[in-house]
């Protein structure tokens, strides 16, 4: 037991670390690792299980600090607790260059960062994901291998941004009770009172998306301690809202936005150690406390080693099942498995879509690779994303492999995040490639993180056709492409689509985007190649000798590029065709690769049913484009392909324009 | 009165309008209009005012269909209630190229289209601003002027998606009394059911955000009347859910999502024919039905015409004034009051960041074009958008000129939609560029309609330090040049800063965003010129005899450039210096000012502390790029720009590379 005294020393070490790193780094903010010390120190001290030393314990609680801005509450956790590699000296290097303590806390920089946060409402939707990863793999594994905890603190912002709505919702509806969130209800945000923008029952909010709701004093530990046994009980996800006082202790500046976002200022600092009778220097702490955090911090050791013997004494074959998905490594038979499926496209030569193409190449890819949870923000039907083995996840059963995300993209792709953050499955999405656009900043954020998450991204241009403008991506790959660390994929056929999937798969520390149509694409790559001729990002598809034209496309322009190549051979043009599925992985090739199939033909045009934007990198500046110049329009794709002149006659014309 | 008899024939007219459309185009979704077509008979034969023959009356009210899917709905509507572009051809030739009746509700193609929808949840935040637009107007000039109510329709998608969320909780918590929201309860969506995917109490949701709500049987036109009723005399917006069946009257397939978005089948509309007791062939409407309907387009027409007299009676400048703002025309002031602050900062060469210079620039335009109405989603103190002029808005006061929107980027740029949709004022708003993608799909509507909302995106670059990669845009700006008839501009000091406002007042036909620093920029612009140079959208703006390197740079990283200049030249390399504030504008020039500006040196560079897509288009595949390769990092700028090689030296040294 821990005693009122212990508690406060304890959470004001937190203030103290908070306050001080940011008055040494001058940036950051204090006024919430302040606030919500009371909270955080109750949670860790008491209950969350985790294991400081071991800290990719699969089993451990999660926890997620949605209001990353708050970074240094969650450094000061990881240093007090015992994390090895959160030193003091990284809590002095607060926001500097090559720092483990980055403003905000980024995934990877050190262990117990569960996630990226700071983009608000992010942290509560992938917390989300979190929750549904543990209760379908507690459904597959049984609870004692899973069977824990995902706690979250958010703020005000993370509760104003649409996105969490989307994730609450989803969360009340599959019943996710081993989710609980603290809101540091502080009634402050950067403009000044809360009051100016919002007068949301918060309450009565959660209670709408059937969440338990518990309102709490958060200066109080055995009200919160009592919040936390409650959520523990329930059988809906748990919504706790802790009234604090941001900045808690500062004399002249708690309460106010002057301590969100800044220093305190050494006078305040000063202020604040008299006030809450704290004597030690920056960057010390007293023994006593630092010696009551590290037992926290042993807390759950022997939780962990049962939990690890339990482990050793299962079945061999679940054991390394287990493993295995945990380490994110694929299952042996899938590249045999893709190989078959190529030499059956090579030989049945097949004109689908290519969202039907991935449907197909996912029925193979689904009966191997157990571990992918797929989904759709309710476009199941249009974007082809449950095969045979997807049985849908409910509320009272999570022993399926679908998710019905609802109409909800931001919410999908963070929640998504989350999933992969968890460890043991591969998230994939259904949704239209237009509305990559509401979900982009966690796609993003998967990217920054470094994280394996697919995007099945249907509808992909102008052809979808009468829907028009609205839906008709005309901007989408070339904004995805702009993403660093993102792999962009829009395959030409069924054979292509398949290498894509399984490029997709195979890079575990980044995110794919697959955009496909909705209007069926001839063959193109009718033999088989062993080789994921995709992998190399663009490659030679038709070949011709002293070319003169090279024509570049990707999707479903490479029909026309081919025809338009026919075309012009036989007016004694001679000219080749190169396959770019993927951007970023052409510009991983090496120089001589890239420039052999860049080649040498004095006209180069590159042709997509989207902005130039981005192909001038292959085809310079002076190459000719055919593609869109503006947004899309209603009508009968085949009507708007040659209102838009994305046609073989555009390219045949362009070429000998050039060529003349 | 309207017998039922007569609302039910009339309300049939909408279904088999559209249902005989979609099976015409064989492309469309008819279950919407069949299924709201009571609620918007009731609407329209009774309620709102609107008069066909004069669509763009100032003060009539605003009819929003959210769920844009169903844009049958409106198109029949229009047609019965005699606006004049709609004809029965139109209707024939739903969703074909060239016609008004495009697949979603476009902007501009049809009088009666008050804002283009279709990506879900974006009518609701649009129609939010328009009822800030009403309010605020009302507060102007007066309810004899403006008073009037805006209706939506919103469906099972635009309530799940997450922008509604962040729309109701402004408009509840602004108490937008004007509002009213139907919402089309049809219990069905893409996947099936929504019990699927959702379970959220709508009823409660709104409630917890302070709306007024009543709930409705959507197929009885008294408890529809009666609910609009009730919704005039709240104090608070209205939140009406009406209980529906999709695809209301067809037989075998109502109630089912297989009515959503296919067409019905001609032997599904035979069945309806014959269970809805309609005779006519498609197209056609019975002579009664079609006169109730005339009946109902010209109730307004007297109120339109004692407005227009009001109008006519007022004084000449209020009435003068009212008119140029619904014209949208600027003040006369405009321009001698920039060229005049150009003038100064000639003389006093400030070095503010972009940010404190946008801030000054606004505090001369906010003084003259008094319809600006700014606003933050919660950064007022980080985006400089509140000047002098600017008085917060609150649910009591809407006499001010600044929203304080919350941390909602996306209501915010939705409800900025609706603001310049509306008429008579021209919203701005304050964000960080990095969140641009929060609110990209709203961006990209206002482009797709050619409205103008000013987005001030502030902290545009590494440059901000600290806050780490996840605030730090890198390609942000490349993703915002990608969305057609959208400037995008990035100045370099605060005179280009003032050039680029005035450039974003006068495009009243499109959409602008403005990427500023967080911080300081030395003055590059430092003697008077009296053309806008930014109006180019690039300019040369250090020249060079015989220049062996050319320089071309935006914003932040223009200092960068001119010093490297300044450097090659000292060293014998004549080097000359291209400013290229906005992409778009400098595409639109002519082919030799866009060759004379390009320049004929042999060795091209470009710096943008972001990624390097789009530039090839200036410096060509062989041109050198200093700039971003990768994520950001957290840490002091200085060192950033350091660390990423984004320096004076680098460009001097890639220059001497290149040249050896």
């Amino acid at each position: 037991m821990i005693s009122r005294e212990t508690h406060d020393r304890m959470a004001n070490a937190i203030r103290f670390l908070s306050m001080d790193a940011v008055e040494k780094a001058n940036s950051g903010h204090p006024g919430l690792p302040m606030g919500a010390a009371d909270v955080a120190t109750v949670l860790f001290s008491r209950y969350l299980r985790f294991d400081p030393k071991k800290p990719n314990w699969p089993n451990r609680d999660r926890f997620i600090l949605s209001a990353g801005h708050g970074s240094m509450l969650l450094y000061s956790l990881l240093y007090l607790t015992g994390y090895e590699d959160m030193t003091i000296e990284e809590i002095k290097n607060f926001r500097q260059l090559g720092a483990k303590t980055a403003g905000h806390p980024e995934f990877g920089h050190a262990a117990g960062i569960e996630t990226t946060t700071g983009p608000l409402g992010q942290g509560i939707a992938n917390s989300v994901g979190f929750a549904i990863a543990e209760r379908k793999l507690n459904a597959e594994f049984g609870p004692e291998f899973i069977d824990h905890h995902t706690y979250v603190l958010v703020g005000d912002g993370c509760l104003m941004e649409g996105v969490s709505q989307e994730a609450i919702a989803l969360a009340g509806h599959l019943k996710l009770n081993k989710l609980i969130v603290f809101w540091d209800n502080n009634n402050i945000t950067i403009d000044g009172a809360v009051s100016l923008s919002d007068s949301t029952d918060q309450i009565a909010r959660f209670k709408s998306v059937h969440w338990n709701t518990i309102e709490i004093d958060g200066h109080d530990p055995e009200q919160i301690a009592q919040a936390i046994e409650a959520a523990h009980a329930s059988d809906r996800p748990t919504f706790i809202a802790a009234k604090t006082t941001i900045g808690f202790g500062a004399p002249n500046k708690a309460g106010t936005h002057k301590v969100h976002g800044s220093p305190l200022g050494a006078e305040e600092i000063a202020a604040t150690r008299k006030a809450l009778n704290w004597e030690s220097p920056a960057f010390e702490i007293p023994d006593d406390v630092l010696s009551a955090w590290r037992q926290s911090g042993a807390r759950s050791v022997e939780l962990r080693e049962t939990w690890e013997k339990g482990l050793e004494q299962t079945d061999a074959g679940k054991k390394s099942e287990f493993l295995r998905r945990f380490a994110g490594d694929l299952p042996k038979g899938l590249d045999g498995a893709i190989a078959d499926y190529k030499k059956k496209l090579a030989e049945t030569k097949p004109s689908p879509a290519t969202r039907k193409a991935s449907e197909d190449a996912l029925e193979v890819i689904n009966g191997i690779v157990v571990e992918t949870l797929g989904g759709s923000a309710d476009l199941t039907p249009s974007n082809n994303t449950k095969t045979s083995q997807m049985v849908s996840i409910s509320p009272t059963d999570f022993s399926g492999r679908y998710m019905h995300y609802g109409i909800r993209e931001h919410g999908m792709a963070a929640a998504m995040n989350g999933i992969a953050l968890h460890g043991g499955l591969i998230p994939y999405s259904g949704g239209f490639l237009i509305f990559s656009d509401y979900c982009r900043p966690s796609i993003r954020l998967a990217a920054l993180m470094g994280i394996r998450v697919i995007h099945v991204l249907t509808h992909d241009s102008i052809g979808l056709g009468e829907d028009g403008p609205t839906h008709q991506p005309v901007e989408q790959v070339a904004a995805l492409r702009a993403i660093p660390n993102l792999l962009v994929f829009r395959p030409a056929d069924a054979t292509e689509t398949a290498e894509c999937w399984q490029l997709a798969l195979h890079n575990q520390h980044r995110p794919s985007a697959l955009a496909l149509t909705r209007q069926n694409l001839m063959a193109v790559r009718t033999e088989y190649v062993e080789e994921n001729l995709c992998g190399k990002g663009a490659y030679e598809l038709v070949k011709a000798d002293d070319a003169k034209v090279s024509i570049f496309a990707s999707g479903s322009e490479i029909e026309i590029a081919v025809k338009a190549a026919e075309a012009l051979s036989a007016k004694g043009v001679a000219a080749r065709v190169v396959s770019v599925p993927c951007f970023e992985l052409f510009e991983e090739q090496s120089d001589e690769y890239r420039a052999d199939v860049i080649g040498k033909a004095p006209v180069k045009i590159a042709v997509e049913a989207a902005v130039r934007q981005g192909w001038d990198h292959l085809i310079g500046s002076d190459g000719v484009f055919v593609g869109m110049k503006s947004f899309g329009a209603s009508g009968p794709y085949k009507d708007l392909y040659k209102h838009f002149g994305i046609t073989v006659e555009a390219v045949v014309e362009a070429a000998e324009a050039k060529l003349a």
